[in-house]
């Protein structure tokens, strides 16, 4: 498209994004209308996409990282010939797929959900990763960001990463439009001071006037011939740009227009262009990894093993069997053994650093690409990237994610490093699977089931080693369980997971020789949670202690609950857990004064038994 | 202290840290080693610290932010007289104070739990602000780092609020000894690399030898004497300096030395150097913030405001009625409502921008300072900072968190903006307090409440309009609830709180007509839980039924079950919550598409009333 053509496109974003809002009440058109140039020359000129297929190996992938200017987005997608006027006039209503926030659930042209700053570029930078490192077919990234996200960190960690990996086919466009939601940025229209902080952390910058469109497009130009780095472009733009009544001005933001039909008027009316957007180049096949034997690893009954180590095995087996799978992890490897498969498939690895916000965003891009990722660090510090998870559920991407060093039974690290809230957050999550295994078997088992479960998967290890109780053919489907002592005079029922297993197993000897019978159920799939089962517990030994090492709230004893909250008769029930904040101690003494250990359960199961209350 | 002494000095602290990790069996020599040096001369020569008088107002800050390195720090207080040898070999044993990594509880000259990375330079700006914006006394705050945690994009928040706030009394310290826990970091020994990076986020930078005490020494000097910036020493150092089995080897992550005694020996031996540190000069009082008259604003009943609205009034007469109250807000003032308080106080007001872990972080730092931080952003946007607020509950710290635009009732934006997993997050926070008002007369009363608390205090509000239902001078305890309705024929208790209290009264009424008495607890103390009222309204009514417009995991369903988790008996249950995935609706509709409207409550209700399973 030549100049003016361009201009018009521009213009005819405008006033689409002023439309739709009008008409949904609601939206942010001015922070649509700052960026529709670099848009429309993105669209007209750049962008390789075939609409009709977004499965294309070959099409480039768009990011909006400023998810809120979703009328702008949308607006592209009709001059595109996506979608057509009427469905644009849905924006924001119940039912309709073009949400406030874009997101990729109905939408097959959304490559993550967005909404949440400062998170488009690093998902981008996993997009990017997957382009240059794996499919190797050419395509380009490009991630439309606003300026006020910047002040995220995740930015930065992104930042870092792409230039560490050369990612030259990712290209992040800055709409800088000076304002924020509440005010003025930091910086301003200081386009320097961001061209500073890119240069320094590896890129190649371009400055541009945002409204020039032919500027606009040679940046493009210069951005796609620029090789062994990442580009970003920073653009001055005016929020709310061609309208006299919001350009530039606060107090702006996500409002409609006061006066949205002089303000069609004012950006030339109503368009109807309709453009055929460069079509990718023929693609090869993806994904063209070699997949070898699928030979998972086999423990004895008896032997002493972690399950993080279990885990590190497991994966690298799956890595053997399946061309598809791919390991990040944040700079614990050793610890977490996600090195075991670096070992065996060094160009399926992914060091993230310890920057764990960039490991879980990396994977989402991953996961956009049709990679199995699965990504590891501590249980306790994948706290940092909680808003990366719960924006992953918003897009259903199918993510694995690993949190060893759970609970205090890691010992005398104390509890900055102790996962003691992930089971909370992770079950928390839309769509989530949480898995804890308590041996080496079963934890190669779940490894494998993960691969083929939807959205949000969670496995937690432990650091320490445990015995196998598992044979290795003994089989762990998802949303089930495992009794491990029955008998038809159980008086009490013992629900643990990891390692309050052996615990639990511990307890029940001490129990019997009291004469007192007690089931114990390894409740290794946290979520879903086996209800027949649990059901099935309660009603033949009336009541349930549940023993777990994590936090009180969120964790086992709450879904267990799960169980009996429709309605039904509940059971008498007692939870023990984490109530304090724990120091330094060795593995065993911090059970024993957390109330986890075998002499914990065996006491408070003995008050339950004997119908006292246990507090 | 001259060169020979610092040398002396540094050895000792080498020593020593050799001989702690030894006794405790575990811990991390390697990483104390690299960072001797520059403890020794900052200690010896720079420091201003009277370790009798850890509350001095003068009083330097020291942070430790790799605080893996905690034996380096356990020497050093030794070696300024603190501790004696004795206790120093307690390191990582139970009961002692000197755990794994670091934390204020019991050590009072510990500023902030550190050990998760990352953080203690973003807290340290929490606390260089305190100094420079509200104390005023001069005080100097050092935080020693990790080169691999520069990799966390909260170091670049940090950094990005520190040279924009022109903290020259701030200083970060870098120890760059070319390895992270796995293998080398990106960078290695490259500090031009991390030196241009500060540079362009404002700051002024100093490389050096990290091992000559002489070029460290005139560092600490530059840092000191450079204004209207803060300064980042660089310095280029060697993992286990001083013993060649280990030094600059990989592979020696967190583990004691082989052969403690001959490491020793090679350092020089034992030495029982005591210094006396600098102290600080005499202060004048601090927190001179006048207080005015505190009046809480007053609503009458049947009015409609929106609970965020009557936070940022409650909030901003709390600050008038007391100087030690400080609110912070990542860049969402106006949907918060925190510029209510930044009109009425811009002295005590800080912005964030959009930085939700540098927020908490400040948070964290000015508490630390004996401020009483407000900090609020949009409640999905708190789980940007989920490991910020675990690491503070560490740290036993005294921070408000505000998370706005809670659950579906929001509306249009769809999920990317709605709170829905933030009480499943705070309530597994140890020791956390969380609320959650209906009514703008309770909101004012708690958010003055929380003053009063221990730890992290959570206040969640809503986005749209509610109508006042309390009077202005209704009391509401931290702790209690409210029964809203009751008969002695009530045969069902609906439980809620937050919008979900006005559902609840609509179904109540709409129960009535059916001839079925309901009663309505209105939960306003999420954390902790009114247990009384709770087993009495089962006892009085047999069954009870939650609503909460949150994810069914974590949140008010799981809060009410704490009542009866000590082995009474439970009561028939039902829970309602957001189980599917939002998209964009109206606020109506989507209570509604949740199933926790008034409709969905009362055929929920009436359903468990006939005995029904509900599901």
């Amino acid at each position: 498209m030549n100049t003016s053509e361009l201009v018009e496109l521009a213009q005819q974003l405008r006033v689409d994004s002023v439309r739709a809002s009008a008409a949904a009440g609601s939206g942010h058109p001015t922070s649509s209308m700052s960026a529709a140039d670099l848009t429309a020359v993105l669209l007209a000129n750049h962008l390789r996409y075939d609409f009709d297929r977004p499965a294309h190996p070959g099409n480039d992938r768009f990011v909006l990282s400023k998810g809120h200017a979703s009328p702008l987005l949308y607006a592209a997608y009709k001059a595109a010939g996506a979608i057509e006027d009427g469905e644009l006039l849905t924006f924001r209503k119940l039912g309709s797929r073009l949400e406030g926030h874009p997101t990729p659930r109905q939408v097959p042209w959304v490559e993550t959900a967005t909404g949440s700053l400062g998170q488009g570029l690093p998902i981008g930078v996993g997009i990017a990763l997957a382009g240059k490192r794996l499919d190797r077919v050419g395509y380009r990234v490009w991630v439309l960001c606003g300026d006020s996200e910047l002040a995220e960190g995740s930015v930065w960690e992104a930042a870092e990463h792409a230039a560490y990996e050369h990612l030259d086919n990712l290209t992040a466009i800055v709409d800088v439009n000076r304002l924020g939601q509440r005010g003025p940025t930091r910086h301003g229209h200081d386009l320097d001071a961001y061209a500073r902080r890119f240069q320094a952390f590896g890129w190649h910058t371009v400055e541009v006037d945002g409204h020039d469109v032919d500027a606009v497009d040679r940046a493009y130009a210069e951005a796609k011939s620029t090789a062994g780095q990442p580009t970003v472009i920073l653009a001055r733009t005016l929020k709310g740009k061609g309208v006299a009544a919001v350009q530039d001005r606060e107090g702006l933001h996500g409002k409609p227009l006061p006066e949205p039909d002089e303000a069609v008027a004012e950006l030339g009316g109503e368009r109807d262009i309709r453009i055929h957007v460069h079509e990718p180049p023929a693609a090869r096949v993806l994904h063209a990894v070699r997949a070898g034997h699928l030979e998972m690893p086999r423990w004895e009954k008896g032997e002493k093993v972690a399950t993080r180590n279990a885990y590190g095995e497991a994966l690298a087996a799956l890595g053997t069997g399946r061309g598809d799978v791919v390991a990040l992890d944040g700079e614990v490897g050793d610890s977490t053994r996600a090195e075991f498969f670096a070992k065996e498939h060094p160009e399926r690895y992914f060091e993230c650093y310890i920057a764990e916000q960039q490991m879980v965003a990396a994977a989402v891009g991953l996961a956009a690409r049709g990679w199995l990722p699965y990504a590891a660090t501590f249980a306790a510090f994948l706290t940092r990237a909680h808003d990366f998870v719960r924006m992953a559920s918003v897009s259903g991407a199918g993510i694995n994610l690993v949190g060893s060093h759970a609970g205090v039974a890691i010992g005398q690290d104390g509890p900055s490093q102790m996962g003691l809230e992930d089971l909370a957050m992770m079950r928390a999550v839309h769509g989530s699977t949480v898995l804890y295994p308590c041996d080496a078997n079963q934890t190669a088992r779940l490894v494998a089931a993960m691969a083929g479960l939807e959205g949000v998967r969670y496995l937690r290890t432990s650091r320490g080693e445990s015995p196998v109780v598992y044979g290795p053919d003994e089989e762990f489907p998802v949303g089930g369980s495992k009794v491990l002592r029955a008998s038809d005079r159980d008086r009490l029922t013992v629900v643990a997971a990891g390692v309050t297993v052996h615990e639990a197993l511990a307890a029940a000897d001490a129990l019997d020789r009291d004469g007192i019978q007690v089931r114990v159920v390894d409740l290794y799939s946290v979520k879903p949670v086996d209800r027949s089962t649990l059901r099935r517990a309660a009603e033949d030994t009336g009541c349930l202690l549940t023993v777990e090492d994590h936090r009180e709230e969120g964790g086992i004893g709450d879904a267990v609950l799960d169980a009996f909250l429709d309605g039904r008769p509940v059971p008498r029930l007692v939870r023990l857990a984490v109530r304090r904040m724990p120091g330094s101690a060795s593995p065993d003494q911090q059970l024993h004064t957390a109330g986890i250990d075998a002499a914990s359960i065996a006491a408070a199961g003995k008050l339950l038994v004997e119908e006292a209350v246990v507090r």
